[in-house]
């Protein structure tokens, strides 16, 4: 068989952060609010975990809402229309349909229709998993300018009464459109998962228990069964995890991801003007820092401290704040490293924008 | 500020499709059956759908089981190892869970870990978006092998009783490895979205919903609201759609944006040996073939008699039957088109492998 041969886009050789937006929902939660609900302290938060405050949103403000709150300000910042979008990314977790995607509905209302748009489901290392697309959409010529939204309403799928993650969770959103540049502004990601942890984040129950105890609690109005009833009515998933687990594997295992993901760059330690990683917890920022053996140079994004774990938002919120305390640092190479539910992770070099 | 140049990874010229697999659940559903539920009949269904039967899965095999079973035959067909992958995408909204991800729990069954693993939300353009991205993360570089899944177990998300959808929708998984190719294999995707009909189709209500209801309910325990009590017992979220509008859309637009991807591919429909829209109504495909004008030549794939829309599975469950039935077209040229919820759609024109 003769077959003619495809035409291919034109590759694009290098990419970079054009622009940055951050949306902070404005209910402050401290530790103190926290503390109704759970057996703790401020004392032990702020101990093992660094957080003072997290943002969250009011009932009647969405995922999409902050996504488009986030990528308004980075289009700007980029100069770029929402007409030049070749792609619509959000990175979420708590949109609270199974379909369409939020990325759809955001795409249509900042007018960047017909962009393609898609949902992406990487946990706290959607952020940094959204930015290896971007990139390779870009590089490989596929889209000019890409939108990258990570937007999480974390506090829509918890249950205040869990002490195992809840407190530790914040809302908001933060978007960067990426963009073809004369130099490289983004370096190869060392992206990957160990799913042999899957329990270790997610949720309390899946969908189908949602509807099986319904169906089995309709039947039992005959048979009369009221725990099943009550069950039956406490049935929403909220989000659990073996914190333990979480925290040495962050530990252990990221450190040597970030470690992979200078080299991936080419550069070292001393290269870098700042470190964002994830906001978990401060004590794994703080151990990550030393086994990087990061120099004094380096400026350490801590935004957990104000912003709790905003999950796929947590990166560019970091980022957001980091730039606006340290204007300087624009132009000059950050480490980012995303990780989380899955288990998965990402981490990639940056020029900031 | 001097910056140190990020080294960047080097570009893969072409991409092709290395191997197919499909997963077929065994509960084989009949008009009869589904006309139980709904006023309907075998005659009304066959004619304006083209719908015969649909496979539906048991209660125990999950999104991942079918996306596991389709992957393992794609792996093998392509000749490739689960630790050669360097990307596993999952294109699915019915997955059960919010977070992890399937795709995560996929790479760990398959001994792919550390690959990073991700779901993409694009309903049943899910597999179109999914080999844009394969063959962007291949092209430029980010990954060696990409493994790509379209799997939905859309009887999960059904209610029996419902007119407007339930009735058109199967299970199943189709699963492909993208990978490095000598000439062109998949040309430039035109994708896209138009979310302002975002509400075109969808879930009955929002997770948010759920648990409201269920607050509420708990509540009216102590104030006697029995009709609260009965809400909250049925309250697991379904798809339903505005049949018309997404037919009309479907009919119109998306032959628009099939011809526009045979241009982006440099060829004309005579140069096709088979056309893979995706199986969402056998009208809407007899419509488009007749809109592109396309010659006896071209094979139409025409699954839907047979599986019903399967969502995100379909185009590959589609293509892997039109092989099976006709061997000789391996290695020919395909068109394949995608859309759904969102409104979202992707299309490419690719060497079938
Ligand atoms: C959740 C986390 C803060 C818990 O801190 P920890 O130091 O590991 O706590 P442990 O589970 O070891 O428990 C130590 C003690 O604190 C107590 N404790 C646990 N959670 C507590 C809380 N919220 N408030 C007060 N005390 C708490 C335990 O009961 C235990 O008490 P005991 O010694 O009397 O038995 C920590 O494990 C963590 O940050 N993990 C990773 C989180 C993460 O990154 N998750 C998301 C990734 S995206
Ligand atoms: C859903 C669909 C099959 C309905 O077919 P349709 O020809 O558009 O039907 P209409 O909604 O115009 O209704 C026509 C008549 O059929 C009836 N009807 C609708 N659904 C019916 C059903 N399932 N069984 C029997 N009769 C039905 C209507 O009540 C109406 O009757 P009336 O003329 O007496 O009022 C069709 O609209 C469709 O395929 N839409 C696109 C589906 C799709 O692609 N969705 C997913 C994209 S991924």
């Amino acid at each position: 068989m003769s077959v003619p041969t495809l035409k291919q886009a034109p590759i694009q050789e290098h990419t970079r952060i054009l622009g940055l937006g951050a949306y902070r929902p404005d209910v402050i939660v401290t530790n103190e609010d926290v503390c109704q609900w759970i057996d703790s302290s401020d004392e032990w938060i702020r101990q093992r975990t660094g957080i003072v405050t997290r943002h969250r949103a009011k009932a009647d403000v969405s995922v999409i809402d902050m996504a488009e709150g986030a990528a308004r300000e980075a289009m700007e910042k980029a100069g770029i229309e929402a007409s030049e979008l070749g792609a619509v990314i959000v990175s979420t977790v708590t949109h609270p349909y199974a379909t369409p995607s939020a990325a759809a509905s955001l795409a249509d209302r900042l007018g960047a229709t017909p962009a393609p748009a898609f949902d992406i489901s990487a946990a706290c290392a959607g952020y940094c998993y959204g930015i290896a697309q971007g990139d390779a959409l870009v590089r490989s010529g596929t889209a000019k300018y890409v939108l990258v939204v990570g937007a999480e309403k974390l506090s829509d799928v918890i249950d205040n009464r869990e002490r195992t993650i809840s407190f530790l969770l914040g809302d908001g959103a933060g978007a960067v459109v990426i963009g073809p540049s004369e130099t490289p502004g983004i370096a190869p990601s060392v992206w990957g998962s160990d799913g042999s942890k899957w329990d270790a984040i997610g949720m309390t129950r899946s969908m189908l228990d949602v509807r099986d105890l319904g169906l089995a609690a309709r039947q039992s109005d005959s048979t009369g069964d009221l725990a099943l009833l009550e069950e039956a009515q406490e049935l929403y998933p909220t989000l659990r995890q073996d914190g333990q687990t979480v925290f040495r594997w962050a530990v252990w295992e990221m450190a040597k991801v970030a470690q992979q993901a200078l080299e991936a760059a080419g550069v070292e330690a001393e290269d870098l003007v700042a470190f964002i990683p994830h906001q978990a917890n401060m004590r794994i920022i703080d151990e990550m820092v030393k086994k990087l053996k990061l120099p004094e140079t380096v400026t350490v994004a801590r935004d957990i401290a104000d912003a709790g774990n905003t999950s796929a938002a947590s990166i560019p919120l970091a980022t957001h704040r980091l730039l606006q305390e340290n204007p300087e640092l624009s132009g000059g190479l950050a480490l980012q490293i995303g990780f989380g539910a899955g288990l998965v992770f990402g981490a990639q070099v940056v020029v900031l924008p």
